[in-house]
């Protein structure tokens, strides 16, 4: 206190701040001066901010005069701070939405879905078609196939994956055994012809955040699971199992979800299927590589900082984080409190619709939570007069390719459905990731110091010890200041959804970057590629607020490319409407993935 | 992090912790090292605490091994952060209470209040009375006196009050013209025979926290109006106006809230009128005082760590705390968002009563409020089947002739209304008053950061230099520990609501101490005081419970002695009962301080 720093921003008062495409406002990219880290590097600046004291000094320095400090710490911001983005509702009455009653059982509402879905496939068959609930549900129904038959494949397919040359590293743990027992009794089922739900004999893969037995859940790490055993399905997993699901195993992940790359030093680097030189992205990698390369349909994540749409996006797939609040996370390793929701990585918009029908639920008191409701997405053009807002600078920040075909296919989507496409400006966004970033760091060494002080840091791995070094210097004063700044921008998006039904945006401002050879062993820092990875997609996380992202097209490398909704705050069903419009326009330009399993023709 | 330190305290699932008077749970004394210190040792203390650097180091060391780090920041816990004391609510359907529209005027909602009063007094009368709203606007409305007059013989007393002898330092500011100026347009009310409301003509006065024009907010600071203009009333100051209460001034406070003692080093030691060497209590200082005084039939305060209900029982009058959000806060210095709220200091229940339903409302949404309920005070047995839960523990941890006096006027209670007193053990509320202390103080820092950087240290009070010194250390996971210790009491004091329908308790464990010689300049850190003083009124503000004060004794030195309800959430109608069914039994042995004005009489 009292010594002489660089001033904070002074923000002015919020009903000043002008969100037309004519704003002043000047827009800010990621500034990060940080260099690329990996190797012995990072072990080095480790062994410095771990040292008791001299540790303390130099995070002091370190935190003196960069952007957090001028953006949000001592930034002048009016807005008290709010804790918890969770918003108020209404009932809606509309008419292209069904409401849900609350005590539908999941198979129940996997069922009231299928309901909502159009009969027919769109005609503009694609040439490229990963297999979905449905072709698992009609193959098993017909007897063509079985869940058992599909369960062997499956572990097939994973050993191969998972060994020389292709160590895809897809998985942290499976077992084969309760693999098999599942299959098993889903046939039985269907032999007997009561298959629970369209769901039953599905593979479906848990992010390793996430508990489900019989499984550990390490979070990445090899130490979590010693301090913190799992002793039952969370929630949104027992909801998949009473749908009759197989549950196929835990997904890699970026250690403690800390980082963006999926490089993870104690269980491999998940490869992306499109490209296994390139990542598949964070920290949800490996549900995103499983998904993308045919071996579920669907796969669940956890999304506390675009953990959920940035990986599916690099892996060409569909990634759907809801509301804060719309799926418990009980069961959910509890790296956050705020920013983090249980998010579902999908092949199809119908498949991300179906697992969220049957993970959606049962809605805890308090908080109330608002009603249920589903998109009817029979009709043929799913929904009218929909305004979709563009924030320009978003797209110019991104690479050339992901400009040019995210613009094409944002294009194409509204002069199909006549809908509108509405300029904005949304201000202070580096300001909010940086807010958002100080919020998921505080809260994960909250979550994390009591196992912390137990453990020798020797089993973390340096890119995490990294993350946590600098997590832990945050004051209380940063953290109730990102607060303030959480108002600010929850009051700031208000006035775009006032203009808007949805944000569109790139989901990421890169694709998928290069592995390289130093990064294995010690993980690597890389906050520039990372906060491009992740900038356009914190609003999800920070405000709560409802977000899909779809494949759109490919960059020149063939490396996919993902384009976002961010939708008004329990906005689900017209968000699922949207994401659907798109899907109809660009699925017939799919394309496969090198690393492809064809379950359902055992290619 | 990795540091050899003791072990925190692991706390047992919520579900196990016995409630009941048979729970092993050691109770906690408040554990307080640090000596009381005052004159040239805090002048160094801060001194060493403002370096840059060394200050950090030496917090390092302050914080390494105490209490706090072993109750709350190094402890284990599995409740997750809850950040805010919002409760869920159900509406009433109970005989005794009277259900509120949202949509009255104040001075409506005053007539409602009005209506559910007895139509006389109790027939024991006081052989020591102050004046009450309701004499104010009897004595009007018979033409016996004027607001006028009684302005005047108002400001004459201020005059008198402030000036050697006395020196009691009630107000930081009031100006005679603006006083006369209401006084003089209430009178013409009441000349038309329109008066507004009961509250017409009646003076009262505002703690300095709170916006009055035509004042500055100083917040007990001679810098932060520089910074921070008053530009309009605060909400509840507004209601109270288009009562037509004539706002008398700004009442004297503890500096930033931040101290226990109301010694102020700018306007002065807010001395006690019952014996004026002896401390008023803080932070609402000034408010007790006038009320205790004779000066204002109720003033309002701001309870963030007990500071309405702690000074209004050092200084024998009634203090009520409203649940967490019932009253609006806007234009309330925020101080913090999460623990304070405006509260009222009035001489009996009924004018508490009188305050409260013309402050409270409108209702913000979101979030959504319970209707207001008003208590049908007309029955003679004011409610029934009352239960009040008793920790001994508290009892027995303060002075002999708070123990004595507490328990006998419980005991009358009981006895008169056939109620019941039910043992309890309340755990951890060392712990709570810590988390409680790492909130209030960590939010107190960020409120002010903007402001601090551009000031000269030299214009803040040594004592608060001090506070914002060691609230300024404190980290994010610190706060957010504080926040899951806030879940966890939640759920404890929920398990003592199933038995009980109020907590009962010693406002204080101490009554009002003396005011040192080396006090006046520097203020004092008296730590042990300060604990004693406020450990039985946390719950009220970490948890958002309402509460109510009232005195019922006094000690050996004639200092009054306080007794306190802590009710349910949102539990207003029932704790205003109660205290009125207290203040029926013990009104009759109320002594009038040393300093009193009678207005009505000008006396």
């Amino acid at each position: 206190m009292g010594l002489l720093r660089d001033e904070g921003v002074v923000y002015k008062a919020v009903n000043e701040v002008d969100v037309s495409p004519e704003s002043d406002h000047v827009y800010v990219k990621a500034n990060v001066k940080a260099p690329r880290m990996a190797g012995f590097v990072v072990k080095i600046f480790v062994w410095l901010l771990e040292m008791p004291i001299l540790g303390q000094v130099l995070s002091y320095f370190l935190k003196k005069n960069n952007l957090i400090q001028k953006l949000v710490t001592r930034a002048k911001l009016e807005e008290p701070p709010l804790f918890v983005p969770l918003h108020p509702y209404e009932d809606l009455n509309e008419q292209q939405v069904k409401p849900i009653s609350s005590d539908l059982s999941p198979p129940e509402q996997v069922q009231e879905a299928i309901d909502c879905l159009p009969s027919s496939l769109p005609s503009h068959k694609p040439k490229f078609h990963r297999w979905t609930i449905l072709d698992y549900a009609r193959a098993y129904s017909s007897g063509e196939i079985t869940p058992l038959m599909i369960a062997e494949r499956f572990i097939a397919a994973i050993l191969e994956s998972s060994n020389p040359p292709l160590q895809m590293s897809f998985f942290i743990n499976y077992d084969a055994k309760d693999i098999l027992r599942q299959a098993t009794e889903s046939t039985l089922r269907y032999e007997k012809g009561q298959p629970i739900s369209v769901l039953d004999g599905v593979p479906i893969a848990i992010k390793d955040e996430i508990d489900c037995s019989p499984y550990p859940t390490t979070g990445g790490t090899k130490w979590l699971p010693k301090l913190r055993p799992c002793t039952a399905d969370a929630c949104c997993v027992a909801r998949l199992r009473q749908c009759g699901a197989v549950l196929v195993g835990k997904t890699n992940m970026h250690e403690l979800g800390a980082g963006t790359s999926g490089i993870n030093p104690h269980y491999g680097i998940t490869r992306n299927p499109y490209d296994t030189n390139k990542i598949s992205g964070g920290s949800s990698s490996g549900s995103a590589a499983v998904v993308s390369s045919g071996l579920c349909p669907v796969a669940l994540g956890v999304d506390g900082g675009g953990s959920v749409r940035m990986p599916a996006a690099l892996c060409g797939v569909v990634g759907f984080k809801p509301t804060f609040a719309r799926v418990p996370l009980s069961g959910v390793l509890p790296f956050n409190w705020t920013v983090g929701m249980v998010g579902i990585l999908a092949s199809t918009v119908e498949d991300a619709f179906i697992a969220y029908a049957a993970i959606n639920g049962p809605l805890p008191t308090p908080p109330s939570l608002p009603k249920v409701y589903f998109p009817l997405l029979k009709s043929t053009i799913p929904i009218s007069d929909i305004r979709l807002a563009k924030y320009g600078e978003w797209f110019n920040d991104s690479t050339n390719d992901i400009r040019i075909c995210c613009s094409s296919a944002l294009d194409q989507l509204c002069e199909h459905y006549n809908w509108k496409t509405i300029a904005v400006t949304i201000p202070e966004i580096e300001a909010m990731r940086l807010a958002h970033y100080m919020t998921i760091g505080s809260e994960c060494t909250t979550s994390l110091s009591s196992y912390l002080e137990k453990l020798n840091y020797a089993e973390i791995g340096w890119d995490a010890r990294v993350a946590l070094g600098v997590y832990g210097a945050f004051s209380s004063n940063d953290y109730i200041k990102a607060q303030k700044m959480r108002n600010r921008q929850m009051q700031i998006h208000k006035k775009i959804f006032d203009k808007a039904d949805a944000i569109v945006v790139p989901t990421t401002g890169v694709t998928a970057y290069p592995i390289k050879d130093d990064a294995s062993k010690t993980g690597e820092l890389d906050y520039i590629n990372g906060a491009a990875l992740i900038r356009y997609s914190i609003a999800g996380n920070f405000l709560g607020l409802p977000a899909v992202t779809i494949p759109v097209g490919y960059d020149k490398a063939g490396l996919p490319i993902g384009l976002q909704f961010i939708g008004k705050p329990w906005s689900e069903p017209t968000l699922i409407h949207i994401a659907f419009a798109m899907q109809a326009l660009r699925i017939a330009d799919y394309r496969k993935p090198n690393v492809f399993y064809d379950l359902l023709r055992n290619e």
